[in-house]
């Protein structure tokens, strides 16, 4: 991957992978521009804009303020709107100033592993598991050790996981509930049970929970519901609809807020503050009941693609119980599932995701399809996916 | 500054240091709260808002588009329209492909940086320097040379420096023209033999101009001009006026752009789309004649300051020929410039930056002193200044 002719890159860089899905993509592009239409079911954000209260709040700091530097935690009155939506709801009492907004959950990562590891640690993490972990580890010159975890295990860590890996160069945890790729959450008893198995081993847990809001069915709650002492990142991106705003939350424990300070200091001066002001609307009973008819939107949309999925031959041995993503397996369809889903976007023009991006851990099998698009789209795709030798 | 209630710190936040003009501002606030007026001196962002172009850029965006993520390059026509800003005001010729939008210039500084330099690294800098680039190199378990420059050698790294300080761990070197906090620029003349010896050297350089709009009197450019295997970081914060927006962008040598894209992806996602599409409207005519409208209110103001502080006692041995910040001696009224800076708050009311966030260069010697006022406040801040004993 590095070019022969720089005389300097750094080591870290040799383990640094882009995303493959953007071959995709610009393959898919390039089939665009030749006039094809493309289903596009690889896309990891919503297709809904950020809630019209939000664009309006932006739109009114933008005219009334300067929009300077803010505070490099953030804006003090959205640090506080966060910890009033973890009491509502979610009935977690977490103090503001354990709250640091961020740009996004990026931004997150990059302060919590920043402020913990460095070179000989190891972070244990699942394999499949959102691409950009391994890579936050891998920057700070830690080591990410993955542990494949399959559909028996709904694609989750375990204590026993946790038990079984740790060596004396684990520093701590990485886990996601409800994950990208796989939409799986983590039940509370065996939440605990990890927390329990980490504290005794003196380490930490960073857990992410951009996906906190959409979960469909069960009853789900925050991690912060459990122990204060670890670290739990947000965004709104995913639930609140605004990635390209660039912003997200962590909760830290409180010994480490004056370390995590001073690296958003260093590393970012402030979050973005037009996305701070918008921010603060996204905690209105409107905005949120929008949210909310979204959020069932996206119910609406799994709940059809999953079946509809295995009806054509994918497997979903796990059915995801948040996220936008579904992990199906491609078995039926052909030995690799990166050769597989350059042959969906040629053949079918639908654009997925091979699992390829997600880990190490029997990629080959795997695709993630998001359900980022309109239930009439889904169809299509659907429709489309059905011409493949093997559906 | 560790917390021993911390089983987990990184190495490298033991020589991560907080921004010490905190306590300044937070004991001005403080003063403020209490019912006091204080004349800000310390402030190193323009009062100048967003030139209205931009906010209405912005917001015609916010309604019109969904604002999901970009490019993780940023914009392709945000990327021509700086390489075409290249072109019109400085002559040169920059090929859009290398120009990286960032989140802020410091996303660029995190790009580079992540990109060249691990554990047994060294980056040579002049002390004084902006604080958070010896904490950048550090981030990425490298170490910060400094490089103590005084007032005889401009506050500059000449190429004679580099040729005495290079050693066999030094990777590149750290530039800054014009300088935070002294203002002054690097001539081409002593650019070009800098280039030269670090080129002959095989390492890198990084030219920080993120002051470069911000100039008076001579004729200034950019290091651009002189080697196209040069990365230079620059930013919207400053001459554009954007700075709670973060938003600046990087220019890499042409064989670093697939390293440095997989990290833009991995650490950042995108930078905020608001801003992008904003910033598409500050190289328009009228909004680029407002900012140099604004630039020549900074010359008034440095023209206003200098001497006038010079006639209060402080010393000033170099004119700053950029950026909006004088590095002026103390050495007549205190022997702790620290010490100093809070005194002149609490007895003066005027809040100015200790040297101490600068570097170990005879911090205790300097303060610096921004003129990011309007000139009848700064009239007022130079009045107080002058009842204090000493002046």
């Amino acid at each position: 991957m590095n070019s022969i002719s720089n005389p300097i890159v750094a080591a870290r860089m040799a383990d640094i992978e882009p995303f493959h899905v953007m071959e995709v993509q610009e393959r898919a592009h390039k089939l665009e521009a030749q006039g094809r239409r493309i289903v596009h079911m690889e896309i990891g954000q919503p297709d809904f804009p950020a809630p019209p209260q939000v664009v309006e709040a932006a739109i009114d700091a933008m005219r009334s303020r300067s929009l300077g530097y803010t505070s490099s935690l953030g804006l003090p009155e959205l640090r506080a709107a966060i910890a009033n939506f973890y009491v509502e709801r979610y009935g977690v009492a977490v103090p503001a100033e354990r709250i640091i907004v961020t740009v996004g959950a990026s931004g997150a990562f990059l302060l919590a592993l920043g402020a913990l590891v460095g070179a000989g640690d190891e972070v244990l993490m699942s394999d499949p598991c959102y691409p950009c972990n391994r890579h936050f580890v891998r920057i700070f010159d830690a080591r990410p050790a993955s542990i494949p975890v399959d559909e028996q295990r709904n694609f989750q860590l375990t204590a026993a996981d946790i038990r079984q890996h740790w060596r004396s160069r684990t520093r701590g945890v990485m886990l996601a509930s409800p994950s990208n790729p796989t939409g799986t959450t983590i039940p509370a008893p065996e939440l605990r049970a990890i927390i329990e198995e980490v504290r005794g081993r003196g380490g930490f847990i960073i857990a992410d929970e951009i996906y906190l809001g959409l979960t469909y069915g069960e009853k789900f709650t925050t991690a912060l519901s459990l122990s204060e002492q670890i670290f739990v990142v947000n965004s709104f991106s995913k639930y609140f609809n605004m990635t390209g705003w660039r912003l997200g939350w962590m909760v830290a424990p409180e010994s480490y807020l004056r370390e995590v300070e001073k690296l958003a200091q260093n590393l970012f001066i402030c979050p973005p503050a037009p996305a701070q002001y918008g921010a603060l609307a996204a905690f209105r009973p409107d905005a949120l009941a929008l949210l909310e008819n979204r959020r069932r939107e996206f119910q609406q949309r799994r709940d059809y693609m999953v079946p509809a999925l295995k009806a054509l031959g994918f497997s979903v041995p796990v059915m995801p119980q948040g996220a936008f993503y579904i992990y199906a397996g491609v078995e039926r369809f052909a030995p690799d599932s990166h050769e597989f889903a350059l042959q969906v976007l040629d053949r079918a023009g639908v654009a997925i995701t091979p699992g390829l991006d997600f880990g190490k851990n029997r990629p080959e099998r795997f695709v993630r399809i998001a359900y980022t698009q309109a239930l009439e789209e889904l169809q299509e795709g659907i429709r489309r996916l059905g011409k493949m030798p093997g559906a």
